[in-house]
């Protein structure tokens, strides 16, 4: 209960610091007299973002020169070491690394599932990945295809008890933004798991979270309810999960082998990865800007999340090249453990409670390096509403860009923050081709356009701008 | 003179038309009485767009089974027999070819320009496409770079005699939209030979018109004067272009080769391609939804313009799926000859202004298939003002979609509508990937995503009904 004290007397010291920011005279001044001047600003980083950017550099490197780097693997630890290097080569105030431990789950030797004698097909193999966490096994089991929790609820225990599940409830195309679609959809993965061992099931196949039928598991982490007994869980490509759907339909039944290497070792330790421009007026608020520095262990991690790593490193490289001299100490965080277990975001948020450090605001990039659409927006309920009406004066100055403000989640890691009663937004660019790459061998660096990424960049570089001259 | 005659009474006929528009019963009740039914209809409309379309199919079909298509070629004959034998399958009121005589242009062997006795890097090939309509040659000579109009000018017929232009001046890339930063270079593409000629120059090179640094070299149309000779023109990749600005750097000079077996055949006979829904109440007066059947030799023409093609032909499938019937007769039009000649395009405004058929509206989409940003709207200087002010009050319908309505150019093939004092929208998706692809070998079926394409299709659907119920 020490951090809920300490949470209460930073509430005080946010509701004191808003009063102040309100009427800062800065603040007031630059609002009425120079509107054009901050359209000017935008336009130089943006221009500076499309013609001396490192983001698209930094991220072949991280991409190719790395590879993807889940939580505890050489990758995630020659991540840190690399984007650290980098960092310090700009001429940041601080440069550190914040300590955490993180899980260390590993695939091992690659998943085969396999159907067993179909009629027409005969026995082939499904494009499965053993989502993360999962515990291994090998076994071989009749397979029950379930659309829904009411469908899995009325088969029980009689039907399912040594059966594997199969969900094959798909992302729901009608959804505009496609994170809605995902999230109408990854129960099945997140839970699905622990809700058919429940009724003695033994495996649980998932249809993978996208949208476009293709050959490409979609992996991604499985949470264990450890009231049930821990089965193994996999993700089979969309094309897979249409093929023993056919084979269920044509051949009344299907028999489905599943061996999974995979397992979680000790806890090890890694970092977060921050580096700092000092405020001018005031250092101990500060404004964030990150993504996360792991990745699953298929592909690049390009979009997931390198794109948001080098995109947040280069915001504060075009505030320093633009000359831009802030108020607020300006921070980029590489968060570490995003994907399964999110231990660097939570470390993070404890380290600035106990240091009393308010976030102003907090930009995070997780949603892939594609063109951008605009913000998303959130906070707490108490502050909330006071924001978002001073956010949607700022919001004209993004037109130009293509940006649109909207209220709603703002990113996972950042997410602790939130008790803090900062600002927080997550940057949000256009979803339709994310879900195609997501937690894939596909999440490859040649997904990634070059204009896209920068022109994020300087969306993110320009919020950041605009917030620490403006307060909240 | 007769077509301006004619102009002046459809004028007047607009004229009339607008009046019983603005004022016409079904429109007014329409309008104010039910504004959550549009809502309702336009999400309809997308979700079919996302579950149930053809395009994406249409498109592969047309990339992988017919290929590029330029005017006068195989692939443009079958590409006008086999769109027209789906529409055939559409259940529409009227299908038919529209027959229009085409300019024939062919590459023949592949262009070879090479770079000899370079210092450093000794002989070497520049990746090269002719510019369509270029004659052939072959020549040797000494290459001047320029990269300004000033510059050309200032060289003269001095520095210039005998010798091979090389266009250099990049497209910027701190325009937002792609469109502005090739509208500000394309004129060395369209207009260097014959102003090098005017100098002597016996060849121009110009750099491609792309953002990205890559090995495709960017055809379209070079616009001979027929004042000056005629010399053989090309386009190098923008790397080519880096690599052989960089000799001219180190050795102070540099000699290239040129052979090019390009040349202009007589013209053949072609089609339009067009199908329509005949209006139930105003059959007379005509919504035109299109893009351009012809593309480049080169590549699959998937996102120039394929992809405009499939999303027009699908429109009206679309239409009919949901069960709208329309007021007016919407018609999709697939334009021969955009890219070399727009016969296709005057061919059918003359026919339309022959036949008197009011255009209410045209709508053309050229500008790839990617994710929808909104719809460009033009129109003749006199009425114009009119039309956008009522298009403001539908422009929220758009906003779940993405979709911003702007005042600019709509596209080429409509463009000789214009006089008729209709709308013109131009379909606008994102343009940051645009130029990547644009005139190359690399636009191709796989640089297509299926939920973009569709999203536009949907987009056009969308804006086709709106004008179908409102009128303007």
């Amino acid at each position: 209960m020490k951090n809920f004290s300490f949470l209460s007397s930073v509430s005080c010291f946010t509701f004191l610091t808003l009063i102040v920011v309100f009427t800062h005279p800065v603040y007031l001044a630059a609002q009425s007299a120079k509107p054009d001047a901050d359209a000017l600003f935008l336009d130089k980083i943006y221009d500076q973002a499309l013609t001396d950017s490192r983001c698209y550099a930094w991220l072949e490197h991280l991409s190719l020169g790395i590879g993807h780097r889940i939580s505890g693997s050489v990758g995630a630890e020659k991540a840190v070491a690399w984007t650290r290097s980098v960092l310090d080569t700009m001429g940041l105030d601080s440069v550190w690394l914040q300590p955490c431990m993180v899980p260390r789950w590993v695939r091992g030797k690659a998943e085969q599932i396999r159907v067993l004698n179909a009629r027409r097909q005969g026995s082939f193999n499904l494009n499965a990945l053993a989502l993360g966490g999962s515990i291994g096994g090998k076994l071989k089991a009749e397979v029950v295809e379930v659309k829904s929790w009411e469908e899995l609820d009325r088969l029980g225990a009689e039907k399912l008890r040594g059966k594997i599940v199969f969900y094959n409830r798909p992302m729901d195309p009608t959804k505009i933004r496609t994170f809605e679609a995902y999230g109408g959809a990854v129960d099945q993965r997140a839970s699905g798991a622990s809700r058919a061992s429940k009724y003695g099931a033994v495996a649980v196949l998932v249809r993978s979270m996208g949208l476009r039928l293709d050959d490409f598991p979609h992996t991604g982490s499985v949470r264990y309810d450890s009231a049930y007994a821990l089965i193994p869980a996999a993700a089979i490509s969309t094309n897979a999960a249409e093929q023993l759907s056919r084979v269920l339909r044509e051949d009344g039944s299907a028999t489905v082998s599943v061996r999974m290497d995979c397992r979680t070792l000790p806890d090890v330790l890694s970092y977060n990865v921050i580096g700092e421009i000092r405020g001018s007026e005031r250092p101990g608020e500060v404004i964030v800007v990150g993504g996360h520095l792991d990745s699953w262990d298929v592909g690049h991690g390009a979009h997931d999340d390198g794109a948001g790593c080098t995109q947040s490193m280069d915001v504060l490289r075009l505030l320093k090249t633009t000359g831009y001299r802030p108020r607020h100490t300006i921070r980029c965080v590489l968060f570490m453990n995003e994907e399964n277990g999110l231990r660097g975001g939570r470390k993070y948020a404890e380290e600035a409670q106990r240091k009393g450090e308010f976030h102003l605001a907090a930009i995070e990039s997780d949603a892939g390096g594609f063109t951008p659409r605009g913000f998303n927006f959130d906070g707490d309920a108490t502050v909330f509403a006071a924001f978002y009406e001073k956010l949607t004066a700022l919001e004209p100055l993004f037109k130009p860009y293509g940006l649109q403000f909207n209220k709603g989640g703002s990113g996972a890691d950042i997410g602790p923050l939130k008790g803090m009663k900062g600002l927080l937004s997550g940057y949000s660019p256009d979803s339709q081709r994310y879900f195609d790459y997501h937690h894939t061998a596909d999440d490859t660096f040649d997904k990634v356009n070059k204009r896209e990424l920068e022109l994020g960049t300087a969306s993110m570089a320009a919020l950041v701008y605009l917030l620490d001259k403006y307060g909240l």
